[in-house]
């Protein structure tokens, strides 16, 4: 096939194993904490809330873990993703760089969410873990689950920040379809959530309080399972399979390598999974991709935060991660980004990027959008708020490649469709969007 | 690859050439007739509304038509679309049918309605034609032609029916997203419209209202053109690329032909595009397939019109085309499917309808979206509205299918993405849903 503008790949090129980026950093990511004494998270410690098979690829530091066959067959619905050349977007520019962007927004719930959604309903399954408890920012990682406890006729129930749940309406009724019931949060139907309300009574909610809720629900009941759509570590193994195939997908275009990458990040899954596999290839000498942690201005975790163990949640109901931070009590801005409102960033990201392997940038949200709209012209597709961060990074270094009158090959991670964002597309273009 | 789930072909494959079914068809369809004189059409009758490329093609004989190489390179942006295999919706059901589906919702809009408004936009650029007006119903025409006409410079203009304006803002921002203005219609934009306003104060519009405006003031001006995104003959000449990849595509899965093929039928594009090319197999006896068309219960033009020359509008603006017909005055209550909220049948379908080549049935919306709801669960993927007539019919007969023992391969055609439908999902998973 000559000069495509998109690669698929045949289903049987859908990864067998996932990659595991622990078992190559050059040094070891801090571990986990208990927070009650401190010490070194062991694997009982998280039995109240996860699935054996899940805590297990939690601590493991082996590189490939395989994926289980019934989950491959579930992947196979919406995968391998495209990878596309953007020969429009590249023309509209006038650049002489070349773009590719790996696109996540043909999955059941038109974002990368999916790719661990499915395993993590599955191993609960597994061991007769029937109910689910989850959070949700823009609602992307709630109807990832939905669509993917009722595959395994488990039930799930969904705390959705309450700026997002009121905001963006089809995302709760997608994850009603699915089967899935939905809570505001703060909500009143727990402990945390009712203190919250009383403490921050006008409160837009936060990612981090409505893990708090799903948390204390799920940790009463034995047969539940708490499932977390980000930040762990097996949530970002899960995702590398978008990287592993993206390296595969650049050679069928002849491409040795990028020389950019650019993900959004707001918990880091997105980027965990496109980067690592790339992050790899860095480190074994055989890439030097220059990696770009693209975040919100409104929660900046990576390019303003501290470096050091914080809680997960709001309310100090998790372990104590190492991680860049903004503290556990920040709530940021009510931007349209949902999915990046989030005080901290994955542990194995911050380490990364502690490290010195990977950069970081901070987008405002009207700069996101701009690039958005007119990556939406250019190439048809209309980005998540999210991937709009991504996608502002790339743009930029586009420009300058062509001021610079150099070629790099540039790959962004577009993490998802933005059709259920329009919304906020409709504020950028009224020229009402939040300055944030 | 074995057994696999999906099957994409190479961009290479997308077709060279459209099919044009009025080479095949056993008995030539009747011509349109000019309004005034009642005599068949001559091409200068349409020289106000079209540019010659897409008159020539209204008018053509020829069996194939070359796709101009600037429209394949756009095509590609999300062409091929995949051919799925719906097993896991065949194993929820416990059929024995085997059920595939042509799944269109991955083009720049989420709905089949991009293959015609690219060549549509192209053609009246290539002619100098800058200004486009047109109606919408659901949205998903009018965002498909507010995406082609930016790529070519033009500006577009989009009528929408009031009903759907009000009740689906995400396809308004889509449009304007793409660089549109979108009018609520009937409007006090045009003279036709304000009529109709005074003659129906509480209307909630129609297509054919919609028509009518966007027709009036294309008429006015000599540099713009109207742009019809179903009915006509070159309009189901573009969407036969969905059966032509469908065919392949087939193959490729080792199937030799389909048994039963259901496609939703508004104006009758989608059906046209998938169903044509597999009328032409039959019509050359090198296939036996039963063609279905499913049309909405609240408009249901073949199972309930009369076949007879009418107009394409309310207002009696258009050509006469020879049709199965409501009436051109007739109103649809306002159900969901606001792209099958049509008075009349593309006079292709119609006269194929006519002549036996492929059956209808009407179908309620309560039903469709039943199926819809099941389908989504089992594949991951939310149909439009509009789809999901086809859907419920299609699970009709597997379920017969496995009562009577027998292993029909089914086809269905899912014409888009429910995505920005999700609040007509809302209402029927509520009960709230209008018995219609």
């Amino acid at each position: 096939m000559a000069d495509p503008t998109k690669v698929f790949l045949d289903e049987d090129d859908i990864p067998t194993h996932w990659y595991n980026i622990v078992a190559d950093f050059p040094t070891p990511p801090p571990p986990p904490l208990h927070p009650g004494t401190k010490e070194p998270l062991v694997p009982d410690d998280l039995a109240a809330l996860f699935p054996m098979g899940l805590i297990a690829q939690e601590a493991s530091t082996e590189r490939w873990i395989e994926i289980p066959e019934k989950v491959r067959e579930i992947y196979r619905l919406w995968r391998p993703s495209p990878l596309h050349r953007a020969r429009r977007l590249e023309a509209a520019l006038g650049t002489t760089a070349r773009i590719y962007y790996k696109y996540e927004g043909e999955s059941p719930v038109g974002s990368h969410k999916t790719n661990s959604a499915v395993p993590q309903a599955y191993y609960n399954a597994q061991e007769g873990r029937m109910r689910l408890t989850t959070e949700t920012g823009a609602g992307q990682w709630g109807s990832a689950l939905a669509f993917a406890t009722q595959i395994f006729g488990q039930t799930c129930e969904v705390w959705q920040v309450r700026n997002t749940y009121e905001s963006k309406p089809y995302r709760r009724i997608l994850m009603e379809t699915f089967g899935a019931t939905v809570t505001p949060s703060p909500s009143d139907k727990t402990e945390v959530g009712r203190a919250l309300r009383e403490r921050f009574p006008d409160t837009t909610g936060s990612l981090g309080m409505a893990i708090s809720e799903a948390i204390e629900e799920a940790a009463k009941d034995p047969g539940a399972s708490y499932s977390l759509g980000s930040v762990l570590n097996h949530v970002t193994l899960h995702q590398s399979i978008i990287g592993l195939e993206a390296i595969k997908q650049l050679e069928k275009f002849g491409e040795q390598a990028p020389d950019l990458l650019f993900a959004c990040a707001g918990g880091g899954s997105n980027l965990a999974g496109i980067a690592f596999p790339f992050l790899r290839e860095n480190i074994e000498g055989r890439m030097n991709v220059k990696i770009t942690a693209c975040e919100p201005a409104a929660a900046p975790s990576l390019t303003q935060g501290e470096y050091r163990y914080d809680f997960g949640d709001s309310s100090g109901m998790t372990p104590l991660l190492k991680m860049y931070t903004l503290g556990n009590e920040f709530v940021p801005d009510p931007v349209h980004a949902g999915g990046l409102r989030y005080h901290g960033m994955a542990p194995l990201v911050s380490h990364a990027y502690h490290e010195g392997l990977m950069k970081a940038i901070a987008v405002k949200q009207r700069d996101a959008f701009a690039a958005g709209v007119e990556f939406a012209r250019a190439e048809g597709i209309v980005p998540a708020s999210e991937s709009n961060h991504a996608i502002a990074g790339a743009l930029a270094a586009a420009r300058k490649a062509t001021e610079d009158g150099t070629s790099p090959v540039i790959l962004i991670g577009v993490s998802g469709s933005g059709q259920l964002d329009l919304p906020a597309y409709s504020e950028f273009l009224a020229g009402n969007m939040l300055d944030a």
